[in-house]
């Protein structure tokens, strides 16, 4: 099996959870086995992209005969390592982040934000769902002594850039960054961008 | 020009709003034209990409003497329908819900969520950020008297399917849904996915 770095198409990554999210629902179901077709109109993907797809990940299957989902769940878990806790931080504590901390991802297990930063006096200090809020300038020494490398940045794009910079020096490899605006980072730092307008836009460019 | 409907690939219609965004901030700082090498470095999008997606705009400009920003901005203004006002509907308002109607898309004058739809009775007839949330069952009559066809869910996977069911019934003809779970419905109905877990997921599959 080989591991997807940064080789894997940014399209296929993209799949991956929702491939993975399904197979847990079909276990749950109770079925133990699934053809590319009927996986293909689960998840409303075309099944020949599927076939590509997985062959990305590895041998998962015999052509014909179908996918056995408990092999595809093990697989798809050690790719998504979704055995290990990830641990994050939130920057920014505005509407976006408070909404993020309040959920807390809490239907994965292995996804958990353990600490938010904000530049707000009035909120640092304080506890948000268990979860602590510190100063931006605690940032640098909170991070690293958390063993934390994954962060999600709700700040607004004019001070993005200067987060992602301090949230670099802190440690941090991985960011989601929710405002728009490209960061100019090291060729070794993940970013992916959720920009929700843009994501509305594109939506309404299929309107009639 | 050809207007970009349901044979407009995915991945350009998800880069024309980020193309959109960057024209504005380059006639913000007085830029008047830009090479698409220029522009690829600025939207960390390959050039040979960025040629290939305006392809499909129309005639955007002329090989090797740049873009012109104003023009740019004309072509891609219509296409986004930027100049029109989209009105929409959020459905759940819980931390997520409450978060978009707080936000509401304040930096895009063509963007506004002017309704809000809940199933808990102590937010019914409540306002937020001037935002009027009603009742479920309202949504058959609020929606089209608003002449919304625009919704944006938040609701829970469990009940995603029932939700859009009803939104269709309403007139909705596009929806971008924070469920994950894939929705059954008509072809002419545009649904768009986000799914912050997945995204999350995605962005640590290349972490190294």
């Amino acid at each position: 099996m080989r591991t997807p770095k940064h080789d894997l198409p940014e399209a296929v990554a993209k799949r991956i959870p929702i491939y993975y999210r399904y197979f847990k629902l079909l276990e749950t179901d109770g079925i133990e086995r699934i053809k590319s077709e009927q996986l293909a109109k689960l998840v409303a993907i075309p099944s020949a992209t599927i076939r590509r797809d997985f062959s990305y990940i590895g041998d998962l299957g015999r052509s014909g005969y179908g996918y056995e989902v408990s092999h595809l769940i093990q697989i798809f878990s050690t790719v998504l390592k979704a055995d290990i806790l990830t641990k994050m931080a939130v920057i920014g504590v505005g509407n976006l982040g408070r909404a993020l901390i309040e959920n807390n991802f809490r239907r994965n297990d292995n996804l958990q934000i353990s600490c938010a930063f904000d530049t707000n006096p009035a909120l640092v200090g304080q506890t948000l769902n268990g979860v602590p809020i510190y100063a931006i300038d605690q940032l640098v020494t909170v991070i690293p002594a958390a063993g934390i490398t994954t962060a999600i940045s709700t700040v607004p794009s004019e001070a993005s850039q200067g987060s992602a910079e301090q949230l670099i020096d802190a440690g941090i490899t991985s960011i989601l960054n929710f405002a728009p605006t490209r960061l100019q980072v090291p060729r070794h730092i993940n970013v992916r961008y959720l920009d929700l307008t843009a994501e509305l836009q594109t939506l309404l460019l299929f309107e009639e």
